[in-house]
């Protein structure tokens, strides 16, 4: 139980200041849940999943276009909380947000009511809440900035050297790229091939090696 | 005092349930002024500017890019209450954003200081804040996905739309559109001129004229 309680404090800042009953009420309804790599963690056609906790792993929000092209807007790790699978409970959230597993990942998902009548009545989540928010804004805008000032180039060696694995390696298809960066798969195609043509990635089958890392730096700025 | 009562509420759903000395509080410290058209409300250069209550006229949030390029994000309007202009209070908005008055705008301010007392105080108003920032994450997100996914020309028409004045003129010049949506003034022209050719606009000195809605409304689609 101490063990946990340390954890929570990571997720929620403020966790001492709550009553112990609603301490207790969080630590008996957490439900532990693993999603595997790809499965949809959200989407908004089911009901609300409630507020997610992410232990280990790392979780992907992106939304997609009528005619079926993905952005991805902000990605989620270890410790980060997943305000959108509870967006249900706010009136204001007018968009459609999906949310899908990018790698294995350990979650524990505190159910929509308790969520709420917790925002609801304590200060310190509602506060909470808002910093959470600001800070998915600020993503959001940042991403905007990108699709809009940046160069497709740029954009795309920025993705490669935040994705690379630790043998310098992206394991994606050009589809899965395009999925991310809000593109066609014919321009991410072309321009990996342009970016090979000099000799600063290699592209094999299932993926891209990056050859020339300081390269790739000077283009993502 | 009850009409300024009624106003209050209009802003803040919540006024009656906020104790008498908070109320006082903010009456006697709400600052009035009036902004002239085209003038800078707030800019991240300048100390927080505090919470602003639109009580008439017409303010635009908007980002510039690196190289000085524009794009409105969202709008605000009577009864609107604007939050980034009290955004150094929220630590997690890492983004500059940009509020000008479209028109004489009529504002009331709140000073930073009360703002940050009421929200650290009153879940009513933690709660508040939420729902706004929900909301203009959905105008941000919308703007994205019409950015990304949204034909130009589409664009362009839903633009003069909503913009057109009683006699369906919009006196903005070529290089205020582009700001506006986040063009450069040359597509803005080309497309423009491409809309008079087909017989769906008029361009004059200063201006543009709607001359077959219907088509416009087509495009915008």
């Amino acid at each position: 139980m101490n063990d946990y309680n340390f954890n929570m404090k990571e997720f929620l800042p403020f966790w001492d200041d709550l009553k112990s009953e609603c301490q207790n009420t969080i630590l008996k309804e957490l439900k532990h849940k693993t999603y595997k790599k790809g499965e949809t963690v959200h989407d908004n056609s089911v009901t609300c999943t409630g507020l997610i906790f992410i232990l280990s792993g790392k979780l992907r929000a992106y939304m997609i276009s009528e005619n079926g092209r993905e952005l991805s807007l902000y990605y989620l790790m270890d410790n980060d909380i997943c305000l959108m699978s509870a967006s249900c409970v706010m009136k204001d959230i007018t968009f459609d947000i999906f949310i899908e597993a990018m790698e294995d990942t350990k979650v524990a998902i505190l159910p929509t009511h308790i969520y709420k009548d917790i925002a609801n009545n304590y200060i310190e989540m509602s506060k909470y809440v808002n910093s959470i928010m600001s800070s998915r804004l600020s993503d959001v805008m940042w991403i905007l900035e990108q699709v809009l000032f940046k160069k497709f180039d740029s954009r795309l060696a920025e993705f490669l050297l935040f994705h690379r694995d630790e043998n310098d390696k992206i394991k994606m298809t050009h589809e899965e790229i395009a999925n991310h960066l809000g593109s066609a798969r014919e321009v991410v195609s072309r321009m990996l091939k342009h970016f090979e043509s000099n000799d600063i990635i290699k592209l094999f089958r299932g993926g891209i090696e990056i050859l020339n890392e300081d390269e790739l730096i000077k283009l993502s700025d």
